[in-house]
C-alpha cells in the first residue's frame, strides 16, 4: 500500500505489482524484462502515479537525463518536424533535449558535439553534413539519414522503397516516359538511394526515364533549362516527375507553370517527404512520405537502449504515398 | 601579451585591452560598461580569440549556462522559425537551450516550468497559454506574446501598427470595403491588438468594414459561411480581407476559389505572420511580417540582462509588408 501524504517509491511499485524491486528498476530504466512482468510494473506504476524522479536518478546514476540533438536548422519543415517529434519522445522518458542548431557548419557540428560531451549529455542524436565529425566512443550517438560507422546506428526512412514506390505510383497512374530530378549533398547518404529506387522501379515497370542530378543544394535553375529543352512543339515529352524533395518538386511546379505545362494533365508530379503547409495544413504535392514520428521515436530507443548487441547498424522504416493534388488520382481541388 | 601553448585568459584580454581584469568580466557578462572599454575589449578578445569557458563560468558563478525554451511545437512555422533563431541568440552567447515543447497544454507548461527550475536553468523564455502559470520569483522569465506582470518583460511584434498598416495598405490598393477575419485564443494577449489596430487604420481612413471573429482556432468553417453570406449576384461585397494569420488567410484564399471569386481581382487579401513556404521559399500571401530574428534576440538579451530596471514589462518590434501575390501591388505569378 502507499503512504499516505508521500510520493510512492520504487519500492512500494514493488510491492504493489508483486515482483522484486530489480524488476521495477529495469522496467524504469528500459532495460529487458518478460512481458507479464513488465505489464504487472507499468500498471502498478500508473495506479499508484509513481513519478521518476529523473533529477534523483541522474545523481545517483552519474547520468545527467540530457540528449542533444544536432540539426541543421528548425525552420525547414522537414527538420522542424523531427525535433518536435524527437522532443517529445525524450520528454515522454523525462529526458531532456539540448537543441543544437548547426546551420550545416561542420564545424559548429563538432564544436556542440565537443560542448555536449563536456556538459556530460547522455548521449547526442545528429543530422549532420560533416563526412570527419569525431565523436568519442563513450558518448551514445544516433545518426539520422547517414551512415557512421558500424557501431553507430543510423534511421532513415526506406529511401530506396520510396523511390522505387514513386516509379510504381506513376506506372500506375498511366505514364510511360518519365524523369527524376535530384539536387542534394554529394556525401554518401540514405537519401541518395531514392535514386538507385526509382531506377529499379522504373527497370520492372518498363517505363523510359532520364535524370537531372544537380549536386549543389541551392541551383535549381538548371532544371528549368532541363526541362524547356524537354518541350517539343510546345509539350512536354515527360508525363511524369519524381522529384527527389517536395521543396525541388514545388519549385518544378512553377516552372512547369512557367512553361505552359499543366499539372497533373499534362505531367504527373510526385515529390518526397510529405511536408504540410502550416506543418499541418495540405500536402504541398503528391509525396511520398516519410514517418517522422516513427523516425523520431527509433532514434530516442536506440539511443537509450542499453543492451549494445541491440543496436543495428541501419534501420529503415516504411515510407507510404499520399496524394497531394499534382497526380491524376485525386480531387483536382486538392494541394497548392 | 597571449602565453605560447596555452588558451587566452581572461587576465590575458585585460592586458591586451589596458583595462581593468573587472571591466573584462563585466563586458563578458553583458553587464554595462563605457562604449569605448566595450570595443576595446571585445577588439581584444577577438584579436586573442579568447573563448568564454562557460562550464567553468557556471562552476564559479552558480550558473548552469542553460536557458529552457516552452514552446507549443516546433511544427508549426512561426514557432519552428522563432525556435531557430533563438537557438542561434543563445548558441552566439555560448548559452546551451533546453527545449520544451507543450502542445498548448497548461499542465505539460507548468511542469516543464517546474522541471526547468529543478534543474537549476538560469532562465526561461517562454510562449504559453496558461493563465495561471506560477513562475519563481528568483528564476528569470521573458514571455511571448502574452503579458504575465510588470515583473516579467513580455516580447512582441507591434501586433496594433501591424493591424493598421493592413488597413493602410488595403486603402492604397483601392480597397473600400473591407472584412477581418480572426480565429484565435480567447487569452488577453498581445496578438489580439491586431483587431483594434486594424480598426483604426480603416476609420482613418474612410474603410468600411465588417469582423467576423471565432474563439476555436480549430474551426475555420464558418467562415466559409461568413464569406457566402455575402456574396451577391455572384460577386463577394468585399474587396479586401485581413487575416489574424497566414495560415487563416490561405484557407480563406481556397475558400474564395471555391466560391468562384478571383485573388486580387475581385478581392485583395492580407495575413499576418510572414510565413514562407518551406520555411524560406515564397510568401503563402501578401502580409505583415514579423521581425522574427529581431523578437529572438529581444528576448535572449533581456533575459540575460542583470539590471532588472533596465527590464520594460512590454517590448513591442516593428512589422514590416511583404507582397506574396495576394494583392495587387505585385507580379501575378508570385506566391502560392
Amino acid at each position: 500500500m502507499q503512504k499516505e501524504n508521500s510520493a510512492p517509491t520504487m519500492k512500494d511499485v514493488a510491492k504493489e505489482a508483486g515482483v522484486a524491486l530489480g524488476t521495477v528498476s529495469k522496467v524504469v530504466n528500459g532495460l529487458p524484462v518478460g512481458d507479464s512482468y513488465r505489464i504487472r510494473v507499468e500498471e502498478a506504476i500508473q495506479k499508484l502515479n509513481y513519478q521518476v524522479n529523473s533529477y534523483a536518478q541522474g545523481l545517483k546514476a552519474n547520468r545527467t537525463y540530457t540528449v542533444a540533438l544536432l540539426i541543421p536548422n528548425t525552420i525547414d519543415p522537414f527538420y522542424a518536424a523531427l525535433t518536435y517529434h524527437i522532443n517529445v519522445a525524450l520528454l515522454k522518458r523525462k529526458y531532456r533535449m539540448l537543441l543544437c542548431t548547426t546551420d550545416f557548419d561542420p564545424k559548429q557540428e563538432q564544436e556542440y558535439i565537443l560542448m555536449a560531451q563536456h556538459n556530460k549529455v547522455d548521449g547526442i542524436i545528429g543530422l549532420t553534413y560533416n563526412p570527419r565529425l569525431i565523436v568519442e566512443e563513450n558518448t551514445p550517438f544516433v545518426a539520422i539519414d547517414r551512415s557512421m560507422g558500424p557501431r553507430i546506428p543510423c534511421v532513415a526512412c526506406d529511401n530506396f522503397a520510396g523511390g522505387q514506390l514513386a516509379a510504381e505510383k506513376l506506372a500506375d497512374l498511366g505514364c510511360k516516359n518519365v524523369a527524376f530530378l535530384r539536387t542534394g549533398s554529394a556525401l554518401v547518404n540514405e537519401p541518395n538511394k531514392r535514386k538507385v529506387g526509382f531506377e529499379t522501379g522504373c527497370l520492372s515497370r518498363g517505363l523510359s526515364y532520364e535524370m537531372k542530378i544537380l549536386d549543389d543544394a541551392d541551383s535549381f535553375s538548371e532544371f528549368e533549362t532541363f526541362l524547356s529543352d524537354h518541350i517539343v512543339d510546345g509539350k512536354i515529352i515527360f508525363d511524369g516527375i519524381f522529384c527527389v524533395t517536395d521543396r525541388l518538386s514545388c519549385h518544378v511546379l512553377k516552372v512547369l507553370r512557367g512553361l505552359h505545362q499543366r499539372v497533373p494533365e499534362d505531367v504527373q508530379l510526385i515529390g518526397f517527404d510529405g511536408i504540410r503547409s502550416f506543418g499541418s495544413m495540405d500536402y504541398y504535392c503528391s509525396t511520398i512520405v516519410q514517418p517522422v514520428p516513427e523516425m523520431a521515436e527509433m532514434c530516442v530507443e536506440l539511443l537509450l537502449r542499453e543492451n549494445l548487441l541491440a543496436k543495428p547498424p541501419l534501420v529503415c522504416l516504411p515510407v507510404t504515398y499520399a496524394f497531394g493534388g499534382t497526380t491524376l488520382d485525386g480531387n483536382a481541388g486538392d494541394g497548392c
